[in-house]
């Protein structure tokens, strides 16, 4: 579309690899929970899938990490795949303008929050996922895994506990939304059900392989249809308005990519109609995004000319 | 790029012309001022530009009307084009999850704005604008008559009066700006500026035409360089993160297309690498943006099936 | 003290039977708990209990209500007496400006609580009292029993179990305690003793004798010492400045008395050096005072023409 | 009333002097005007005058300083006494949980400010001052100096120049209570007024004598009437919750006194019925008051054993 293109995604891959050194291993690794602590900050990896099925990858893509809030971006799609756009009622699509974890706006907005890629808008999706499904852990686990064609993806059981033990901040979220009555099953299985999620672990060729339907259309390669093209289309544009924190103007600014992002240094992005793309590093500034991996994407899409903007 | 496509631009318009009757009078014009309040609500109109030369027009497309809040996109073009990324030290590009004359957040966040496009950003830019040129409503008006090929625009010299009467709410927000050091010039000088570029009167084709060069990688159809092409891509990168108030989630997901909205009815929009498009109907939704114009730009992107994403 | 003395206690007592009458049934019962809603609206009563031993009373005086949010001060007086002025650490002495459930303080503040007496105050009170006593609604409750001399003072189970089941408000705040590390308890155990001394119901004479103590100078009338001089008047300047909720400022105003108030309709207030005094009426002002209440202390401190002002 | 007396005025006083010294000196002098922070931190004041006539007086009591915001005593004593009750429609009377100058308050409680005392309440009893004077500040002016018995009590001009020149938070707050409609002179001229009251200068025996009347039932020790008795009941209780910045709720703890507070470094309280007085010491705690006149005041109350409470 653009017609600027210099490099190819090989050639821009290949530069990348070149360039990056000098930004891993910058930032702060994820320190809430400590597991999350030990991780080598030393390490990167980015992976690009195609809609006409070719895959380039770099780095560290087979070394498996913890998705975060990516799961999100899972977790509304598949609410947004059963429910369609009556799951809107209940969490707005709106950026928030304020840290990922905020509850301020939750109590002044009535408990509705501002979207589902903040937490109070992940545990609401987390609550519908309930009420969808009898085991909505199982069951998004099958999803994702047949998402990626990788049925050893699973959840890290050590980050889970540690999840459950230190989300005092997210217990209260979830009972700040119960209280305006927009949370219906019970506080300590949804969150149960949020905190699993958070704690799946994918390499970064999963998670390209796993977006890949969004920049295909809403379908797998194979043809199946994930969600409907304009429910695609509709992901991607939460994920630009909110995907990554507090830096989704920057983000939108810089790399000009829909995306999601999470805490242990992953992010997933999007090129409507052509591929997606995961990097991954755990280093994080200090929005909460991998700052090799924000770095990466910046470079990729000035590299090869491409950006929806 | 999608390959969806269903209507041309043509058929696509006239299918909105059929369709939007219900939508027009619906809202609330702006009331803020006295001579916005007069507008007859019962009007319509939308022109698309494209990049190749093609011009399309429906409804009242050659009505003037006040261009209010979608001056702040000429200004930040300006802005950014005259000093390059050094005004993202004075003000950011980040969503602001407020409505659009919030000052709260300019208080928390040691009054640098969150975006150009709230009113406090806006006056920033205009201070900016003061520092850059000598005569800077001048200029502005000049290269909006250049962007249009309209030599006839001008501004409405009883909207400019209003504005300044009835702007308290923008001389606080500037004095709070200045008492943290972030606004040079004379308050009453540069907020006369801010005011005088938001009563510029264009009609719908006017805007559709100055919208274009963001569609044209920063180049007017002539060639000439406006802004630099990664310019232009970021200008539409703040455009859809923050372009249309507290619905910029909603905008993305419902037309996906970077845009600008004023209270005056008009909505601005872009689509990189093919076409521009305004659209003008005074009734206001409660964020601010054209209830018609809104609805019809929906309409358009699906039945074209074009969107960013 | 001031001299313009115009009616005694007994006199000012019958005065405001004749006139309270058009105040009594105005405002509105507490309805978030289905079980203080069935409470009879037209109900009041006053109680007065003197340093010399003398003691008034009329209305309903031996009726038992919830005393709510008045439990707060027993809770202060026994943490403060145990601890000490340690207890600052923990929790502030400031009034709040705003709403007494709201968490927004919280969150800006790092999990300090703005005073005891708004909700999460209390309920890092609550948690002291888990620290201090091992079983501490026992003790709280034979505290208050021989502050009021009745040993038939109890918990009302109906009320403590609906506060439980409707108290997800009161877990968010704990919860977000908790992860800034001010809650050391268990949260349930912490708000099942928070609730259950809320859930205790006294009269009006109860209330009255039971606060006698903060007017003497920190001792019951045996002379046995409760708190020493200096709390005594320490938590009668905590009273004084958040009390009554968002209604302190207005309560010095009008009545001019340290006090405390309950959504169950009571309000207990000391002057020091000379009396105490309860009053009961159940219909609430918006800010949750009782309306009868309220204007019953306005009226008794401006006929003996006695305030700490 | 208490009976616990210890140490007479003048011993106090005499105790105190001996031990204030290593508090002289501490905190920070206000800085955000140049003139205020040529100052000698080193330098204590303090004065009280009895309803029965005695003056006592310590350290630099004779030295000028900048009243500040105590002026707003005066200023809430004069619109109270012109206008009466029906002030309190334009100004609340409920502390502000927040800092003196916090402008966030403001626009969430639609330009009703919280209280007389915080910048925008004092905007607003100055716009009041103009509907009923001609003249205010001269009218101020000679009001303070009959208080005071001092006639060449002046303004300086100085500080005044430099408050006019610094005070663009003012004038912000002041544009936003325009905004909503509750300021009605110009606002150019109110903050004149304003910033001039706040520029006068007296010493610390002007201070305690000008506040002698809010202890003496609203009159001059010749009898005349200031305010009634009631107004200067209430007006010693919004000094009490409101009357000392974000530290009312510590000051009633510590000190027990109503109280005015300015960044001058200057306190003025009244104990109802007996004394008024005043400290003053230019070091500032982070909350806007001096330290060592706050630690002088509570040792003065803490040796008398006399507080209102």
């Amino acid at each position: 579309m653009q017609g600027y293109r210099n490099l190819s995604i090989e050639e821009a891959l290949r530069e990348i690899e070149h360039r990056i050194g000098p930004y891993i291993g910058r930032g702060k690794v994820a320190d809430y929970i400590p597991v999350l602590k030990k991780v080598d900050p030393d390490q990167f990896a980015m992976a690009v899938t195609t809609v006409d099925g070719r895959e380039y990858k770099i780095g560290n893509w087979d070394t498996g990490f913890s998705i975060q809030s990516i799961s999100k971006a899972f977790n509304l799609t598949k609410a947004l795949g059963k429910r369609g756009d009556q799951i809107w009622k209940r969490v707005r699509q709106e950026p928030s303008g304020r840290a990922f974890n905020s509850i301020i706006q939750l109590e002044s907005e009535n408990g509705i929050p501002r979207n589902p890629f903040i937490n109070p808008g992940a545990i609401v999706i987390a609550d519908l996922l309930h009420e969808i499904f009898e085991h909505p852990v199982e069951e998004m686990l099958d999803f994702i895994r047949k998402l990626a064609q990788n049925d050893s993806i699973c959840i890290n059981e050590e980050v889970f506990q540690s999840e459950k033990d230190s989300g005092a901040g997210n217990y209260s979220s979830a009972y700040l939304i119960k209280s305006f009555g927009n949370l219906h099953s019970d506080v300590h299985k949804v969150l149960s059900t949020y905190f699993a999620l958070c704690s799946i672990e994918m390499n970064t060729l999963d998670l390209a392989r796993s977006f890949l339907f969004l920049a295909n259309h809403g379908r797998l390669l194979s043809g199946e249809e994930i969600v409907s093209i304009q429910q695609a289309k509709r992901i991607n544009a939460v994920m630009l308005t909110c995907g990554t924190y507090d830096n989704v103007g920057e983000f939108a600014y810089r790399v000009g990519l829909p995306a999601k992002s999470g805490v242990g240094g992953g992010i997933a992005a999007t090129y409507p109609g052509e591929f997606s793309i995961a990097v991954w590093s755990p280093g994080l500034n200090e929005k909460g995004n991998s700052v090799a991996g924000f770095k990466a994407l910046e470079d990729f899409t000035t590299l090869i000319s491409k950006s929806i903007f």
